[in-house]
């Protein structure tokens, strides 16, 4: 019988952002219902949390190691299908290494690990175990973004020869680490953030963002790493050279000091024909400037778009789609490709279209390279 | 114990547009449980729609009468609380009288009736049972229009003098409903749409809208209805001027002939001191316009926004929230104000703001009345 | 030998506004010189005036009559060759007939005159005297105004449907002509500014670039016309029905009372092919909105434009021309036909690319009507 | 006698672009007359040229050189008082250095010279002489910039700590060089424009709207220079990592082969309280974002700006001021101070508001070190 997915989650209890914006991107589509959860590790605030979700108290876990356990022990009608990890960076390894080693599949907000060795493991449990593996790497779930993406693939805008790939918060401009904001804690704590501040955060989107719609790698950088705000631990701020592997060049910078930026995460692309940009913040337009004719903005659900981008849309031209709906994109099209699997059929090809381990990886490795770069004499360093 | 609210939806089968809307805003914020559905005249398509859904085929009806007799059949912990009527405006009076006066709280989509004698009854009963009712005037759930409604009720801008409100739409720019498009087809259609085409369609937004924000009501009105395109028998089009109940004056003006818009509701309000301006099309800003000062953009998460604003908002700034989140926002106030009808408790004030059948009212009136003047040599026609 | 354009000007002494501009717009390209002014009614006024434009004293003259005569008496190769009048709109027509009457040719300040009777006259002399005469509706010299017109001219966008043409500015919003405010002074007093306020001073401007860019004619009309601010005599904020000779239907509003607003004239035209839209505020744009394929935005200076916006454009696309450019390029028109007139040549067809007395004329007609239907209790009154 | 200040021009003949802007900029105000030129070196073009512009052809010489000596020979009253050089780059050191070697005042287009020892030796002739010396850097002419400016230095947003400038063009994405496009020739050889092209040619912009913006100076500087076209012989591209000497850190970069970009000059400051940004081509708004309070949209004209904004402006709020208004404040500011000077008066602050030969020697080392950091595996180069 047709069913919805099931889901598991770990992290996101009371008081937590991300956890939400899952649960929120994960019921959209009425193709997931949430079972159980390892919401907090305090047991009472799981409980609780769980309680606000109308959760039963006995699948409100206390830990992801008794989740996991549990609903193992669950019969097959029951158990949650695959776990959703929210946690902070220093609690991605545990539950996504132990839910593979069980069998489930996993959806993991990023960056993918707290080090390169955690996130190597990870892709090879990935690779051994064959289960499914989505890292939430949201910004590329925009309908505009796969468009933009499939306009470069195709070559409407000729040979990629410069992007830049920008991404200013203003939220850290002053140290609100300082006060009660757990959100600010987490992120300029090195135990818990990992080597990196705002380059592992948001650093890293754009890094995904830019490879995901371009479909070139990153070959060499030269990073400017900086830490503006005084008696911060990690970087708040970070302007890089890129080179590809296309030999296009371009600049990526993060900024989470960039006073009164909300989250303005921005690409533009220039090929030989044409240039493309994109800005999150108005998501559903795509600004197609050519050479010496008008500029047209391709926007979500109007004309003829490629199926990857319809894919990605739910509503008819002029309602905006945000933020939940891409998240929701990714958790739609895991979900789709999660229930083929579970069938035993071969997820269709769109359904695919979702961040994986290997983009995770990508992203350690951007985070170890722009921070050595940061410290470095040298011009280029290899990515 | 804690549980969701418990829907069914009248509408909303396979190939339909508004119904998916409903279902994902009421979904979103994990409150509502879609348990069973009416989704087509033809019970063969109820349940393959409900199948779609994951609902179990006991509960996917062939017609409302069915659904509502059968719920109310089921126990307590398990029938449903609320119907979601999503169907054309001609199938709304129906299953909401039958649903009101079988004890089932209703939420439904917009215009209320097809005429001014259905909504007069439909306005009578829900008075009679105590029972809630919402009308899906979803444009009302963006956090900026709630701002915008608050500051104007604050006197931030002083007495309002001037409003312009505006629906440009160009889908229905060729004669589309001559072909297969099945949304096009009822809505052009006298039988199934009312004696209004696009000013029932759209022109009740802005109606609607235009009264939320600044609280005046219409006292008067001119108006040009036109049909633009050859072969139609309903209204495409329509330009209104208005006077208010304070003496402001206006102008509405909503048409689907307006090539090349999108769904680009936009409202501009003149008070004393400054005038705002916001568009559905970039929802998240609300632009105020002072005198002899400079502009401000207030932006959804953005700063201190009043209660009501807040209340509306789920994500951090710069994160878009679109459209279903603005629907989904009536679904939230309403499946939380129900929560505490349930459990005998007094909703909160925040919890009641979403758009009643009073509202459904005034909107049928506006219907009458446009039609009214635009059939008439008189200048000024009494709301 | 190839020489200057010689102006005199009536008005536009120290203090003044509009005089100062159509000095700047006459000069810009080089092509006309100022000669001589009658600057002030008071002479000793007109003669500072004159010296901070570098003038001789000699002819600084105290009144516009004084000019006229003494400069026609002077020898060819010296007197001026036109008049170029910035009074108040009372003191249109005396200079205007005047120079006419003694073979100067004119530009004149809209609107024409101070009535319909002094319009009809001027009109009249245009005709009988074979002179040029140029009124300064200076937002039809924009380059991507002439585009839109070429293009609804060529068909592009089909027939035209809809129009909606609006002028909304805030700096009348309070009381400013009971202060030293030189430029509302006039403007809100019948006797210098005739019987229309806002809707002579911006709501003619929103009349004649409806029907410059359309190429139609308005037919009927409707209006609302408002005295907002207590104390005021003259409407300062009016919101009109139109229908145009093709059945097309439109809005158009003017006001003073916009809170906020700076100078925000914009239209909006639908025609059965797409909708174009301008906004005097952002002049270089014009947005392009095709029935399902994406929206174009064509550019001042970039790919092929039609020969009269690349005409009325003077520097590389991207580097802005604003309201100074598209006012001069009435004065370039005029003088580039002068110097072909003089010569006993025809001037070009791209230089009569200016507005005439008859648009003087219809604008002094739709002040005349508007101020009418606004009395009435009829809904339409014919153009 | 009050005058109008005397101007001859070396360059801008027929077909040339940036002569016919200078004389633009210089004729609005009505304080500049153009009395004479060397416009070719070429002198029947010359001669031609000037006839268009309606000079005697006795004032119309055969170069530069000519021009210095006849008009040294000629009446105070009747000679010019400066010289404007608008030739290429390898041209403006010869007719600078002898116009102010003869006591004649000079401006200039930027780049000053064709290298740093050509800058040098004018910046010791300027010191030496006490001429005045204005370099056309007219994007720092806007009101808005200035308005920017002032900001910075009272405080209002804090110690600055990172700034993004950027300057994109596309017109040189294909090889139009190669083409009849007499603009691009002379821009992308190296005998005509000097080591640099797209650094020397708009990169110099950017540098100086930085500088003169922020107050501060670059420090240091990290390029990657590239030359994206095949065949072409000087850079078209470049991104540079920036060290200002209070320690903020910013990117610059500059393309010509940024393909669909008219003239994108656009600029972020951010400081510890608020973020500017101001961009070129909606050069009338200063978009001013503050921490957690509602963004604001400055506007030339609009409420209390700082004196040298205002001074900078000439029409009221929502006129919009283009490129030539902006480039024709470098001109009213030269000329006002010139006729101070020659009066024997010390010229206003607000008159020197102009850039000089120190900023064009910053802008040749600037041309130097970004060439040379381009070519250094070294990470920042010493400014």
């Amino acid at each position: 019988m047709s069913r919805k997915m099931r889901m598991g989650m770990v992290g996101g209890g009371r008081g937590a952002f991300i956890g939400g914006v899952h649960r929120m991107a994960a019921a959209l589509d009425g193709q997931i219902e949430l079972v159980c959860g390892a919401f907090s590790s305090n047991p009472t605030k799981s409980k609780l949390s769980g309680k606000d979700l109308h959760l039963p108290p006995e699948r409100c876990y206390g830990s992801y190691e008794e989740m996991i356990k549990r609903e193992k022990e669950l019969p097959e009608g029951e158990r949650m299908d695959f776990v959703s990890i929210v946690t902070p960076n220093h609690v991605h390894f545990g539950p996504a290494k132990m839910a593979l080693e069980n069998g489930f599949h996993v959806v993991c907000d990023k960056p993918l690990a707290f080090n390169m060795k955690e996130a190597k493991t990870l892709e090879r449990l990935v690779k051994k175990t064959g289960l499914l593996f989505a890292l939430t790497h949201n910004y590329t779930g925009y309908p505009m973004v796969k468009q933009a993406k499939m306009m470069i693939k195709k070559g409407k805008i000729g040979a990629v020869r410069k992007v830049v790939v920008e991404y200013p918060q203003g939220w850290l401009s002053t140290r609100v680490e300082a006060t009660e904001q757990k959100q600010a804690a987490w992120r300029t704590d090195p135990k818990r953030s990992g080597i990196a501040g705002a380059m592992g955060d948001i650093g890293t989107h754009a890094e995904n963002l830019a490879e995901y719609m371009t479909g070139l790698h990153i070959k060499k950088l030269c990073a400017d790493i900086n830490i503006m705000v005084p008696g911060r631990q990690l970087d708040d701020d970070g302007n890089v050279l890129l080179e590809f592997d296309n030999g296009a060049k371009g600049i990526l910078f993060a900024s989470q000091i960039a006073a009164g930026e909300e989250n303005a995460l921005r690409i533009r692309v220039y090929g030989e024909k044409a240039g493309l940009e994109w800005a999150q913040m108005e998501p559903n337009s795509l600004i197609v400037k050519w050479l010496d004719k008008p500029t047209e903005i391709m926007r979500t659900g109007v004309g003829k778009l490629y199926p990857e981008a319809q894919h990605a849309t739910r509503i008819p031209a002029g309602h905006p789609e945000g933020y939940l709906e891409a998240f929701g994109n990714i958790y739609k099209n895991f979900s789709n490709a999660l229930r083929a699997t579970i069938a035993g059929k071969k997820p269709k090809a769109l359904d695919l279209d979702f961040p994986t381990v290997e983009d995770g990886v990508r992203g350690m490795r951007f985070i170890e390279k722009v921070i050595e770069s940061g410290k470095s004499k040298q011009k280029w360093i290899k990515f």
